[in-house]
């Protein structure tokens, strides 16, 4: 689990710059739930979101894609 | 299996804060499953709940997000 | 899959002592099966359980949760 | 994927038993298909199953459970 | 994702033993979607069907059997 | 997840001729959705579709399967 986390790898960068910008994404996981949200921050093994108001850790494995929203 | 626990990554760090502070969480598994608790105690490969006064372990794997209650 | 098994690790040990004890678990998987058991043995790839009188090899992979039952 | 396979484990060494000895199984897999058969041979990623006289390869990934039929 | 692909694992063999003789399978993913089809190619991260004329890279990942057609 | 990318193999050789050729494909994830697009670009862990004129990061462990379109 102690994976290394590839910061140069383009969708860690790309999901950096969301953060950095607090650009608003939707993203859909595994179990059919879908969440609109800015990212807080981002590890090897989880997505922060900020959902209605609170810290939620969204498990990279569980997420189906991310949508990158204008 | 004996993956190496990183307890620097921040969502490790978060859910350590979460289980000294006794702070309840909402997870939702795969499975659709939803459980309200706090975090006894957390390894490589489970997450120990507190349900109805007894452990639950729950796969790391298995876990789709951790959403922090206030 | 030939994963080291870290007997150390609390989830693991928590096993080994519900085997000691033939402590009976209720086991869900990610198809929604849920099993109520005592385990026989476990390691890197399973957990044996015993279900109307034969082993059963649940995969660790597809295990959602283990709840200790008094 | 090209994952050792530990031929010592116990459940590696239990399916090699019931290969041996051509004993039935039921597996079931993620997908909810249950089936009944005996197996053939396992490899670090697949359990070769005997259905209607055709060879058939599950992932073991997409494995649930394997119970040992009487 | 670099999986080394160990094509002397029997099932790679038989992989290929199917692309040589061009024989039809029958291969059912997790989603519950059933293909038949020969393969055209496999390496560690996909095998490639031939689909209404077309290639389709089908994620070992997301493979649960795969059913030898006589 | 610092997964090397092994842009050797076929599957990955496969899409970035798709990215070249800004070639349609059909792309299904493993909860049922079904998106079609041109790729924009791939990395270890995501595969970068163009819907509605934004980016989505599509995870390449929710992808079930490819489908070329002529």
């Amino acid at each position: 689990m102690a994976t290394e986390f590839d910061t140069g790898s383009p969708s860690i960068r790309q999901i950096q710059t969301l953060i950095r910008d607090q650009q608003t994404i939707e993203i859909k996981l595994l179990t059919g739930d879908v969440f609109s949200s800015i990212v807080l921050w981002q590890d090897a093994q989880a997505i922060c979101l900020n959902i209605d108001g609170q810290p939620m850790l969204v498990m990279r494995t569980a997420v189906a894609y991310i949508k990158i929203m204008s």
